[in-house]
């Protein structure tokens, strides 16, 4: 859908961190890139596998305005106008949480041709850290992927979420993780295993297990902050007894007396 | 954990199909294999990044029984015993609806090292080919992943998933598609845009789109089958017009007149 030139978006997932976690795909692309737009939650080093690239960084974290939503948009049509090969850079899968749908509908209303890049998103790398599998046949259906951000400051219904039995993967909910983990526990045994995982998949990956009762303050304690995913499932515990932090004894101990 | 040698074993995550969509660090752990343990759902060309390996595959797909768990993680732990480097290629991410978490504890209980490598679930894949995000902060506040395939034969919730308001990425439900799209319609507005996408993220992709009331006839008219990916939501529909089927009018023409 290009309108007389080559130039074109390819929205590139950076994984959770390490580089290592790249797909083959998006390094090939990020060797194409003439413009690099780069996202606040994405490695900063990755734009050395664009040397040839102009890096813009326009990061919006946790909901503040660095950078309008409006402008990263049309900074990309400009570019691709030009002819240019723009790189769009967003931490985890480019395709949960990261706003793609508006970026993706705004390029394709300005007749830019998009490509999407896909990569591995932070809670399959907090899983990951913590030697567990987000799901468990023993445990439940599947994975609830939620923000605790939403745009007009609401909250989702945790209690609905927490019935399904799920296991859930809570992103962005680091300033109100007290508040949402009691609320979980009016529908969940304060018993269910419950983990945090900080920069998962990163070389500054920190991560704490315990429980629905206790998880907050171990997160507290450990001074673990954003950006983080809070676990929260049965399938939590299945292994969290090894190799981990001294706090993970105490899923271990509470299943054995269990 | 290893007692004595040097062996281990590494979880592999083979990402929907495409080798592009492997990370750099699987393809490392795959360089360095001794014996390389092949999941049905894998790409098969995935070999071709250990050639030194001797590959066993270890087929298990839509519940047969041809190759017994038990077995495989019996396998698994005897070449580890060895000294020998052990790569399980499972397909997507193999934290998700693989049994990693069965294939996890075994080893751990066996005293055997395990090493995890993330990787893209199919879900992300069929996003991506079908242009979308599988979210949209307009719409829904994350995405379900489940699958219909239950170790007991039972179905999930589907009336409480889809109260939720999020979008569903539906693992293994080709063979039920008709009666869980009329099981979700008790819930959802028969014209909730859905997609069916078959070997997302592999050169064989097809892929259909219409809404939850149509989905089912579309797929079966195309001849769709497993494994694929069954998406529901109005986050689906955002950018769905483009460059794709001509089913995928359908939603436009939808979206439209609503």
């Amino acid at each position: 859908m290009t309108t007389g030139n080559e130039g074109k978006v390819t929205l590139v997932s950076a994984g959770p961190g390490d580089l290592d976690l790249l797909t083959l795909k998006a390094v090939k692309v990020l060797a194409s890139a003439d413009v690099v737009l780069l996202d606040d939650l994405a490695n900063p080093e990755i734009v050395t596998l664009a040397p040839q690239a102009r890096v813009i960084r326009v990061g919006k974290r946790g909901g503040c305005r660095s950078t309008p939503q409006a402008f990263i948009e049309r900074l990309m049509q400009r570019y691709a106008r030009r002819g240019l090969h723009v790189v769009r850079v967003k931490g985890g899968d480019a395709l949960l949480f990261g706003r793609a749908g508006e970026e993706l509908a705004a390029l394709r209303n300005a007749g830019v041709t998009v490509e999407i890049v896909n990569g591995v998103s932070s809670a399959f790398a907090a899983a990951a850290g913590l030697g567990v599998s987000l799901t468990h046949r023993d445990h439940c259906q599947g994975v609830i992927f939620v923000t605790a951000h939403l745009r007009d400051h609401s909250e989702p219904d945790w209690q609905a979420l927490a019935a399904t039995g799920m296991t859930l993967a809570i992103y962005m909910g680091m300033s109100r993780i007290e508040s949402l983990c009691a609320t979980l526990a009016g529908t969940l045994p304060t018993t269910t295993p419950a983990a945090v995982v900080q920069w998962a998949g990163s070389a500054n990956e920190r991560r704490v297990a315990g429980t629905l009762g206790t998880i907050a303050a171990h997160a507290s304690a450990a001074g673990l902050g954003s950006p983080a995913i809070i676990l929260v499932g049965n399938a939590i515990a299945e292994s969290a007894s090894f190799g981990m932090h001294p706090h993970d004894k105490e899923i271990e101990a509470q299943r054995l007396s269990a």
